[in-house]
């Protein structure tokens, strides 16, 4: 079997651990294993699969024969990626610089893989909310056009990273011994403002957009109908924080050009790869963030008819957002492309 | 100044002592006060404004020369409702059990204090996330006519009571003391099965019924069109628990008939009573759980339009489940009923 020279970069963060355990989890063949991190990170150890690595600073030259560049998200994307790309790698690239561009294919695997062919170096992994939403809705639109989407999301914080997972754990542990928080994570805006997570909503993920909606917000918007090429597709979206430390989950209106019925809606997710059905409202079984947490699969239930509309659908969504929401997608992206022989 | 004499059912629960907060803070004209409750709490003392009380267990005989019957909620309502108002007692019951009667006034004071004129001796209070989205609807549907509400709620532990916020509380303690979770409160279902609340959102509020909404979900439906008298308004929720003690929040998209524009919503919520207006996006200003936590008044922000349809605006509202959720409610149409000399 073919083996591939594979960069991480942010090895160090939540999204580049998680690209380790998958490597690991799904045996991606890999010849070298390059770990790349800010000269902050450079000279950490990291033990992975019996053999020890030292992180080294990302510079242009780090990509010398590196053919697979795996970049976990953050501002070195900006930096980085054209190097990379220069160098003959492909980077797939968790954050949000590219993938907007129209020379840059954005991919879920399970929905657009055709996409990917279309790269041009450069195949950028869409936002978590919206990966998530779309393992739950391409079965459905598959079914009847949709037409109009309302989401309500509950996002956990490793939105944040590490950084943002610690500051949960630590702000519940200061209350559970009745000290006080110092919030300094959440919510990621432009201000230097932070409200404490533990026991509470904020309903801000990212910064603010002229138009009162957050970047995480406009986000679902654009980069749900990108994948799905489809320009047109009505949608609006509510992005929340909650105390909850690595799977998101969404309240969906989903509304078609024609009747889906909840049991065609349910066989369709049931069928589809990589969303699990868990709807028995009789056995109070739906999703749940802390059962999807580190697991692959994204699962949906309280799938019911919107009687406030016609052809209308409402369902409930949960997935890891470190794993489909990030690494996970980006891994098969570049699985898809070794499969293929695109590499 | 008239004084009067009040029962209070439930008074050890965690609406029952709100009832007791608020009369002390509001100045309620009591003459005499009797604490009513099961016979489990039947004995125990309470101490309020200097005085000490006796819990007495709820008999048809409890109501003799009680004018005013303030109901927490619960089975008890059913039991002794009737008693009470042949009593000769006005009871405002915070329970579901009446609210869908048609004899029975359903009512916000500040959005339908005409119907309590009607009652014929129960008056009932909202469901808490009914009062709480009607507290930010209200304005909004005045200046445009609302033909469409789609909610997502993000509820607190508060709305299985006392038991419910103690769940919350011992969870994240066991959690952060690395020890298992043994839950046993969440959700309130038919069934024996319960989930952990902590770091967890459970979609499920209240039992199922057969169209596989929760009941939850159907009183914010039910409740909603009868307190607005409007039967036909198209309505459809998802109600969900999250990891927060006593505030809910709800994600909320209204269509209207006529264009409501975010400048005319924005001042009408800042004028009207029990609302406050918190929508400073460029200052990462909106309404919190926590901030809103043991405040009597209900907060409206991220208003903005909703760009998947015409004459449609996006907002999140906050409030105290148990205060303007509950106790608060309920002790306003009392107070509405002593300025108005009904009683």
């Amino acid at each position: 079997m073919k083996k591939y020279n594979v960069a991480i970069l942010g090895a160090t963060g939540a999204v580049g651990q998680e690209f380790l355990n998958l490597i690991e989890e799904r045996n991606f063949p890999f010849a070298n294993l390059k770990m790349l991190a800010s000269a902050r990170s450079a000279g950490k150890k990291i033990e992975f699969m019996g053999k020890e690595y030292t992180v080294e600073e990302t510079t242009a030259a780090s990509f010398k024969d590196v053919q697979i560049a795996l970049f976990a998200g953050g501002a070195a994307s900006k930096e980085f990626a054209p190097a990379a790309v220069q160098a003959g790698a492909v980077v797939i690239d968790n954050s949000s610089t590219y993938r907007m561009d129209p020379e840059v294919p954005l991919v879920v695997p399970e929905v657009n893989p055709e996409d990917i062919a279309k790269h041009k170096g450069i195949i950028a992994n869409p936002n978590c909310t919206t990966a998530i939403l779309l393992m739950a809705l391409k079965p459905l639109h598959d079914l009847g056009h949709c037409k109009r989407l309302i989401i309500s999301t509950y996002q956990a914080a490793s939105g944040a990273g590490k950084e943002g997972m610690e500051e949960l754990e630590v702000e519940s542990r200061q209350l559970a011994k009745g000290e006080a928080t110092e919030p300094k994570v959440f919510p990621v805006g432009k201000l230097p403002k932070h409200y404490q997570l533990a026991f509470n909503a904020i309903p801000q993920v990212d910064v603010f957009q002229e138009n009162g909606y957050t970047k995480e917000e406009m986000k679902m918007v654009n980069e749900t109908r990108k994948i799905l090429h489809e320009p047109e597709l009505k949608i609006t979206a509510t992005t929340v924080r909650i105390p909850v430390y690595r799977s998101h989950a969404e309240s969906v209106v989903a509304e078609f050009d024609k009747k889906v019925t909840v049991e065609e809606a349910r066989a369709a997710i049931a069928k589809f790869q990589g969303a699990q059905l868990r709807d028995d409202p009789a056995e109070q079984e739906y999703p749940m963030p802390l059962d999807t947490s580190g697991k692959n699969d994204v699962e949906v239930g309280r799938l019911r008819y919107d009687e406030s509309a016609e052809n209308s659908l409402n369902f409930w969504v949960c997935g890891d957002q470190i794993r489909k929401g990030a690494a996970l997608n980006a891994l098969q992206i570049a699985e898809y492309m070794v499969e293929h022989d695109m590499i």
